[in-house]
């Protein structure tokens, strides 16, 4: 069973941006696939496991962005 | 003798642009320091030798942006 949890990131304003998160998030246990939209800052996680949103934002923060919601 | 220009580039929004644009920039043949502004896009260029606009232009479209003066 997979899940997959949209979060808000805010900051995000180019492609390496989006490829940092990606990353940042990608290395989260559990995370089997991140897809994000730049425009409206969706990030939408899927995961075999329920995810810490502390750990998700963490992640986030690591790659330099902020988790809004 | 080193020489610099002062360029402006269009389309970088982040610090990954600004490193993705002074790393591509610095490779280029002569170059000894690349200097750039992201509110106003102005790249500054230290070089030991003129260099072939051209050149320049090509690296900062290999980066993936415009030389638009």
């Amino acid at each position: 069973v997979t899940t997959t949890t949209t979060y808000t990131v805010q900051g995000m304003t180019c492609g390496h941006c989006v490829a940092s998160v990606t990353q940042e998030v990608g290395k989260v246990a559990g995370v089997i696939e991140v897809q994000v939209d730049l425009d409206s800052g969706a990030v939408s996680v899927t995961s075999d496991r329920a995810l810490d949103r502390a750990v998700v934002k963490e992640a986030v923060e690591e790659a330099g962005y902020e988790l809004v919601s």
